[in-house]
């Protein structure tokens, strides 16, 4: 035996050296370090398991977990000692712990593969980070009620295909992101769930040859149950599959919020107005003032669905168990947590201190918006919506050509393209009033959204 | 006015006609026609809650519900008369409607807007078409548990990194992708959970300005609950992404499914039998048996995967509420239900029909998959693994230098390497007691395996 | 044997019949019908190549060209009789050929597979539509010079970030996507040349036994050269990655021009008003007019990208040679040309028809824009451009401040923070002179832009 | 003036200090410092420049060349000393020069926007790595050719659908891949061409107002020519685009070729032997040797083309010119050369070192894939090929109910179901005969092997 036996898990066999070239492209301990208290947690378990099943000593299982604690307290000290052979954080903890506690490390490894430790890691890990995710998630949704609350009698023009359409007021669509970001909240909730389910025990792939309690174990680490089989239990990468669906959902939401606010914060809109703290300027130009933070929030929606799509490919036509293709799960998943956890604060730091511009917003509402509320006063009169959209269709027409605003439209006129027409028509005209016809549920109006605002609250208030 | 105004439901304000370019381009009927049903119920269930809110007269109310009727039985009958100007199922729909009840049928889209209505129509046959893949999923299921419950005792090389790793049984290995289709299920089910939750009343963006009960028309239509925002509802797609992403993922599974098939029935392996019903000949070489089945289930997780990729694309930052962008939802999403509903009857087929060739799969095993029992063994003699491991390679080694089989190897040679072998350590090369070691929860022991039948039994049972 | 043996080209050697699930599941005469022409003059060409190597008669071949030039008139008159057990076009033309010419039909099959034979149909068809979508995009990129070329002095605010940044004409504007377009046009260039390498010949995978010369039959149909491997030549699908890629980045580009044709049409810009026969109105909202062809070019752009994704997926992973999920190549690849097909025509007609408004380009520039001129105004002076900038930007704050445009600030305010302002700094304040002097290669200035418009020209002449 | 304006080249019109929040976000330094030499090289050719313009003098071009120089070396010996507020590596440098000569470095800047700065400086960086990338490619056509040049007579089977299909050489097999790469490099080629046209020049947007001659600073710094448009120049990042698309289509290549070694050296297979040193051991079984090097290969084409979908997603709908959304290229872009770069030596020392088992190759051919030749026999007679088909499909039938294999199936039996069949017909079981038929252009023969050998030899000379 060479000396490389003291350096990876797996030499016992192997005559020749690995290539250089191999052990550059194989190794992954720069990207999954950051599992090393999972790593540590599961290991301590595993090791009470081992000695609960009689398989080593309650002493070994207590010798091993303080090693194991001496070795978080490295990590947090930033003076964990790496070594040249460590191939990934798993080999790194081991190898330590031998160094630490001696030959009763290699216990550890009784009946447990890497194949179920790294897949319990990392369920472990990404279940930590979703709390956080949806922590950032709910103050984000906070922010935005927090927003719409002062917001709800503020009228602007609400767009759709980006032109104007009717008007809404800024509560009305700061909530429409709150919803959004509610159910993205439940994703990755239901994501957690489906994450917290222990292979552990799977072993390599046939299952545990020792009498293990997988259950129990299972509760020990924070899961909620065991996996059912341990072909399936070594490879099943689904729960990275969910979370990355429901970031790439998320994005999706916050790209079309980055969307909105670029364009209410530009010149032509001036609708908000974007605390200086949360833009940049430009090199060239002093002026500037950019919507950096929200372009990265637009763009780095690409980046996410871009993981997702990529990772899909890599799973595609996979034979079964675990096949060494499954190690491209980390660096996008680890991307995808830096990501939001880099991207929300700063997202929420800029909702909370962005401001609008009532003037700006009232200034672009235009009559043509009221020209469904014109429908629905003839309907009134009892004409069927679609002749009613036809009347008023000729009426803007007849604005247009004539160069006239619809409230200054004589009566005659009106009359002359449907006779039913009165003087109160007048009274259409009137943007608040507008908005406060829509008050049922889930409509712009101040009644229907101070329901809104309450329900919102009420879902904050459970979280 | 020109006649153009009969064939658009929005032409009344326009002079020109659209280009044929454009016309092209934007008409969906061609593909959205198959929402028919959901249209049809959807607009009757409106029409009723129009009445209920004293918006229009019950009696009004019948005619237009009787009027879709009739339009739902011309579809049924293939008689449905499209014409010209029906630029998508919902203009047809009220277009013919016109035809049949007259003018009140213009009083069908008071308060509506093609935004909410489209919104609604797509989530109605979503939910349906759920049901329908869920069932069949149930199918793949029951198939896959049917085979299994033959083949506990059937002996094969389970692999890693496609090497024989460790012997299991047939059963482990089908029930392994039985538990990834109860993933899928639940993922789907969920899915149409969110999936029923009704936009209608959200006008085109913002609200209904009728006094209807959007809560009560939710449920006349089947859904679980209402939007809580008129902006959100009409422009919310999350329900059409989540089920992307639960095809995708399902697709992943039955790709690799399809992979281990398509090995196992190569000549190589030569561990299943195809039924010949299933398989396809070639133009040129007559002796060929080809697995298109399988092929085509692997080649599509790409179609899918690219569906959820495009898409998600799509809906990147778009501006707030309804863009025509949003059409893009439909094509793909229809696809993806075209492509599982064929896909899967075939697939179904092919797994009850298949064989298995035991004798080929015991052939397969080798010795060396149970190296890791020896480690036991020595672990056994109170060894840590780590050690026992660099033991066991040792032994493997020599066993390739000096061409013998391990169970070949003279006890002398044994203990050359670990002096505590015994005579006993020939009893480990047998590979049905290596299964049966694996007996703890989720191990391919058939101990075990029958647990886990089951529990699939019962999760049959629920469904 | 069975009647299915006339059905099928490969059922000498099946008992069984195929399932109707897997028929349902295989079949693609559906979609890859359209081939029939790239079908029918290869296979025209390949019997004459078999008549020049001797193995059938040119008596024969002339035969087996009569009856598929038939074939061809059937299909172009409509009257193609397709049969129950056509399982793709390639099957069809030739059950059709036997019942014209008899039995020596089956001697064109002789050597080929519909490996080869399927793959070089698709490159031929695919070279022929490559050719049909430059066409669109020369007159595209028409239209953009001849748009431009009117508005070499119309001012506009230039953006990044979407702020206003500095002055630009809206000719250069225009150019800006021009120049997207040669680089797409280029690409679908390079494209079609590494399509038109011809396969045929390679048999099912290992060459062609008979001595026909693959060389001359590539130029007969219209390929530059013959593929030098069977093996690859059977399953390369490069050209048509190739295809998705090019059609991919070519949808950005559009979506890019959509994205700003979108905002400059909207009230808010104003600066764009487009034809009213390219614009689409609201079911519910009588005054609205939606800019649907920018919206789909938009939102399309995801559906192209998705396809290449989705086909990237497929790809990964195949086994050597043909597999059946190469099928999945044409369904993706059909719809990209049609979906460009059907885009490309609509966006020229817009594109066309669309004006300036001039006096709203002007209104959007504001002074701020001139910041970096004025920079300039003191890098002049001899100052760093670095320290110039920082001058500059404490002029704007200063500005913002006592709310006064820089050019009424007093010139004692401009000197108190840099001595070196003369009265000549209100010269600055000039956007057509700031426009002027842009003058570099590639720059905004008339002169500059009359030399673009010169090689764009040029570039259209070569076309 | 803050201190800040130290530390950001954009400070100047600024009150507030950005927020920590946007600053993690916002900075690209860590990522894009392999910038260096590339900023460096370019900026010194713009002082260049700009001194022949006359806008500063050669002493002042020359002492920042001087100060420029400084910088790389301090970068080769990894002792630039980074600062607190440096954002980016372009404001790294230019803080660093200004450490280094003065003022005089902030007229580095003038005309030049950050905008146009780093898209000259990525496509510098990147057109040099794709010269080391298609090296690397090179080398491993070169391997593939030098093995292929041992084994034109090693037979093997030849599949289609994983299937045996037909009996080719190990030869012809590995050329197949050996093409694949031409076409890569040939891709990788074009990149280069489209990455070397210069956008320096075009300021931040609306180009340079100095006299620099943008063409002899492009043929300056290595490129072929400068960008025609300013617009279009800073945020063109179709080079990007076009790399990623090469780079996803190359790794779908060696994805496949990862699959088929994959499958040959596994123990069901056989055909080859990797070496030790590019394979890894199992942590629980000592037996075994993984083929991680292809299997990564293989998973990393999900990556790679992961990469290119979700930048065309960040791409998507972006307004004109620059966007911070942009910054999203750099990540990508480098993770994709990364990759490759740590990849392919890997792969190319495995294909390298690994060997063939040509006792297994052929056990694993059977009569079967003779069955295309018996076709050919019978059409040697006169009967269509079609017919021929039908002929041998019975005869194959025949073989598996009589349990027979072909070649010892009495002729009697041949003649009971194709009377012209004669003594002869025994001559076609001959593998290594049915590979010396298909020599026609690309076929597996020896002889067209030969050629194949020629042709590839003379692309590596050229190179």
């Amino acid at each position: 035996m060479t000396d490389k036996s003291d350096k990876t898990l797996w030499a016992g066999r192997y005559e020749a050296q690995a290539a250089e070239s191999l052990r550059k492209l194989n190794d992954s301990l720069p990207f999954d370090k950051r599992l090393y208290a999972s790593d540590v947690k599961c290991s301590g378990d595993y090791a009470r398991a081992l000695a609960d099943a009689g398989v080593i000593t309650h002493e070994e299982a207590h010798e091993i977990g303080g090693g194991l604690q001496r070795i978080v307290q490295e990590f947090i000290a930033g003076i964990f000692p790496f070594a040249a052979g460590d191939e990934d954080i798993h080999t790194a903890v081991e190898r330590r712990l031998t160094e630490i506690v001696g030959p009763v490390a290699g216990k550890l490894h009784t009946g447990r593969s890497r194949n179920d430790q790294v897949a319990t890691d990392v369920r472990h890990w990404q279940a930590g980070e979703i709390t956080k995710i949806n922590a950032l998630l709910v103050r984000l949704a906070r922010t935005l009620v927090s927003q719409a609350d002062q917001h709800v009698d503020t009228l602007m023009p609400g767009y759709t295909h980006l032109r104007a359409a009717q008007p809404i007021s800024a509560a009305h669509w700061l909530l429409s992101f709150f919803w959004m970001v509610t159910r993205d909240v439940e994703r990755f909730t239901i994501c957690r769930d489906h994450t917290l389910v222990s292979p552990l025990g799977s072993g390599a792939l046939a299952g545990n040859p020792y009498p293990i309690d997988r259950v129990d174990l299972a509760k020990a680490m924070g899961f909620y149950a065991a996996t059912p089989n341990s072909l399936d239990g070594v490879s099943d990468r689904d729960f990275i599959v969910e979370l990355m669906s429901a970031a790439a959902l998320l994005m999706v939401h916050l790209s079309r919020f980055a969307e909105d606010v670029i364009l209410y914060s530009s010149p032509q809109f001036g609708f908000i107005t974007l605390d200086e703290r949360y833009t940049t300027g430009s090199s060239l130009m002093p002026q500037k003032q950019n919507p950096d933070v929200l372009e990265l929030a637009r763009g780095k929606a690409g980046r996410i669905a871009g993981h997702l799509s990529g990772f899909l490919n890599t799973l595609k036509g996979l034979p079964s168990t675990y096949n060494k293709d499954l190690q491209e799960d980390k660096e996008p998943l680890f991307d995808i947590i830096d990501t939001l956890e880099t991207l929300l604060p700063a997202l929420i730091g800029l909702v909370e201190t962005m401001s609008f511009v009532p003037e700006r917003m009232l200034a672009a509402l235009d009559e043509g918006m009221l020209a469904t509320d014109l429908a629905d006063y003839v309907v009134a009169k009892g004409v069927p919506f679609r002749e009613a959209h036809g009347i008023i269709g000729r009426l803007v027409r007849h604005g247009l050509e004539t160069q006239t605003p619809l409230s200054q439209v004589p009566l005659e006129d009106y009359r002359a393209i449907f006779p039913d027409f009165d003087e109160d028509v007048y009274a259409v005209f009137d943007f608040a009033g507008s908005i406060a016809r829509r008050k049922s549920f889930g409509g712009t109006a101040p009644e229907a959204v101070r329901v809104q605002i309450d329900q919102a609250n009420e879902w904050l208030t459970n979280r």
